[in-house]
């Protein structure tokens, strides 16, 4: 349907339709705990830490490649929907979700723009460079900030405990051994601040 | 008061202190016209539109620097407020409590990286490089995109007519005269479609 638009066109189709990450809706809460956050400001929020933190990267990243995936990392949602961390059942189906979305979200790009953003949504998806391994770090990192300032709000409503969250930001480490230190520490202040189950 | 923090603390501080855009609100509303978009969405929709639109920049761009602009070239708002750009009264003011904010919003910062947003943030202000004015281009284009497909919601409310935008919006050609053609498009588009007053 879109195949004769020119380049442009293209472009702003693909820019009024992502309008909609702005009403995914995320199960973490803002810091002041009064709303939940959506995709689009918890992409802007990562994007900001991103190249504010890049300095802690286990390996030099190139730090444009970086901000393009997180920018872009959570379009997919816009088709499949948001995966909370701790739901098991739709976990099972969210890689052929998310792979099906993915190709229906970037096919309106030009043909170039369309394998760039399908790349890095992949490589971001798989963890295989250093820039993906330090982006996914930084989105594990971010909704760990917003519970422990908004005190668990999060956390409380879905039952969630200090082993499930251990287990799902583990892989900070891989990004950035100096993030994980910090990730630790705010999941031990929050059990120690008794918003957080030690189980 | 921060002067003892460390450099990590210092970032975190900020981190978790500009969590605070996502509650500017901001006069544009989405695309579907359901409610007013708030200042991290905006900035996020105009990062990721800046580096598509790229190609379209008068000269070339380094668009690292245009990308961070786009993300951080709102948050004095935390403090100054969003200025809605057709309220003449407040804009008398806005540029000295902008400049206020700046400084305290970025004096968060370890001072390397508060020097790098500040001087970046007043870049944008000033348009005084190819980045800004590039970067400037896609902040002022993105809001009528919105206008244009919610038939637009907030002109609508606020009395803004034909002549106001053309000139509030003419200095994307500054930036892009590609986008410039595309932005006088969308005005004459909305004027032929009934949602924009022809004064």
């Amino acid at each position: 349907m879109v195949a004769d638009l020119n380049r442009l066109e293209r472009q702003m189709r693909f820019i009024v339709k992502i309008d909609r990450l702005k009403q995914v809706i995320r199960q973490s809460a803002l810091v002041d705990g009064s709303r939940q956050e959506n995709d689009a400001e918890h992409s802007w929020h990562i994007a900001v830490m991103a190249f504010l933190l890049a300095g802690y990267a286990n390996s030099d990243v190139d730090i444009l490649k970086v901000l393009k995936m997180t920018l872009i990392h959570d379009l997919v949602e816009i088709y499949a929907g948001d995966t909370f961390a701790y739901d098991e059942v739709n976990a099972k189906t969210q890689n052929d979700r998310e792979a099906k979305a993915a190709n229906r979200i970037f096919s309106i790009l030009p043909e170039d723009q369309r394998e760039e953003l399908h790349s890095l949504w992949k490589e971001f998806d798989s963890k295989s460079t250093p820039e993906a391994r330090f982006a996914v770090a930084i989105d594990k990192l971010q909704p760990l900030i917003l519970s422990y300032n908004n005190r668990g709000w999060s956390w409380e409503r879905h039952g969630v405990v200090r082993s499930q969250i251990v287990e799902e930001k583990r892989c900070i480490e891989e990004g950035s051994k100096k993030l994980w230190e910090v990730a630790q520490e705010l999941i031990e202040a929050s059990v120690s601040g008794g918003f957080l189950e030690d189980k």
